[in-house]
């Protein structure tokens, strides 16, 4: 994760009032050895606000901080403000809107990432969702292959998956999930409802987890057998076969 | 352009036996200061083969020959072999087949180029066309990151856009080009006869001499008015509305 151009938080208290007051941050470092409250602290603020806290050792802080004094914690602000997919859904619904979302399930590429939310914000989706677990990282490059497109659409940022999924069947949003032995064409699919797009990792794809949970397995049709699109070519073909499906 | 991966050839006389005997080249490198036989010799043969030559300072000679003795020139054998557009084009008309291929029109990067390989290999096109004067790298890691698709598609690398441009109207190609204010929505648009589809570079798009010289400049109908779709993407949307046009 290339870390340069975030803007940088550290020291105890800087970075717990910045966590309090809910500022957007994109990931916590904290010294591997530190312990006793203030640990515990930023633990729990991390957990409960979906934000990735990663344990390093003192040299990997230094080097984060430039050497300032860091006192065993580094923040990075993120340069995009997370939205609550809640509100996102709520919002959508009272608009009259059947929302359409993906969700980036371990899509671990930068460019990856930035050229699907090209693709969703072209094609009318509601939001990209993230999960907190392991994701592409949010920075100024990734605004700028994004070409923008990141700051133009809400993106959401969950603990995991369950907690993604949970909350889709609560508003009644089917999930379809890719896979290559999906039982369903795009082109024959219904997108007309609420609709949450999975898209899995680039080496892996969607987890079998989280295929077991969709309401419906989807594949993209294709004329020879080598079975590899890139993730975000086969996000936008999607998303273009939705827009068609539901003019 | 990273050329770590691909096989080097120095010196005048094993660089003009390669040329001469045919061999993929990718790249030519040769001191600037050079002059007389040899660098006429070299310089109408990569003329002839669409070959890129490049005159570089002798310290990138030494960085690339690992600091061997280059005497001048330097020559990058290519990971994969380049076929000829007519005879690419002469097989899929024997075939009965109605050809489909496209034309890169400088895209630069490698991923970009990488992910259309693996699309035109997905959706069956016929070819990848590159042109000599500016285009992605192709080396190991171009293939691993097309995930082999590019050792599996026909490459076809001619001397600029004129010629490739000239084959396909002397096979009676229609040529498409993509352009934001293209004319016919690519749902709306006939891919059934042969057809060539130009991308443009990941900054400019199709060239504007290029979109005189089109049939047809098509688009790819959106939702949001941020027009900016990833090339890849978007060529990945066109090969398949292409694939589902033609079912």
């Amino acid at each position: 994760m290339k870390q340069a151009d975030n803007i940088i938080l550290m020291g105890r208290n800087p970075l717990v009032e910045a966590l309090n007051e809910g500022k957007d941050i994109e990931k916590v470092f904290i010294l591997d050895s530190l312990r006793g409250d203030i640990e515990k602290e930023i633990r729990g603020i991390c957990k409960d606000q979906n934000i990735p806290l990663s344990r390093v050792p003192n040299e990997k802080l230094n080097a984060l901080a430039g050497n300032r004094n860091h006192q065993g914690v580094v923040g990075m602000i993120s340069p995009i403000h997370f939205q609550e997919l809640d509100d996102v859904l709520s919002l959508a619904f009272e608009q009259g809107k059947s929302p359409a979302i993906v969700i980036l399930e371990g899509v671990s590429d930068v460019r990856n990432m930035a050229a699907i939310c090209r693709s969703a914000l072209v094609f009318g989706l509601d939001a990209v969702v993230i999960t907190a677990k392991k994701h592409a990282a949010i920075n100024s490059d990734t605004i700028k292959i994004s070409a923008g497109a990141i700051l133009n659409i809400p993106v959401c940022r969950e603990k995991n998956m369950n907690a993604v999924i949970e909350k889709c069947k609560m508003y009644g949003i089917q999930i379809l999930a890719t896979d290559l032995h999906g039982a369903v064409a795009i082109d024959a699919c219904d997108f007309t409802g609420p609709v949450a797009i999975v898209m899995g990792a680039e080496d892996m794809g969607v987890t079998p987890e989280t295929l077991k949970q969709a309401d419906q397995k989807i594949k993209i049709p294709q004329i020879s057998d080598f079975d590899s699109l890139n993730v975000s070519v086969a996000a936008g073909i999607i998303f273009y076969q939705m827009m068609r499906s539901r003019a």
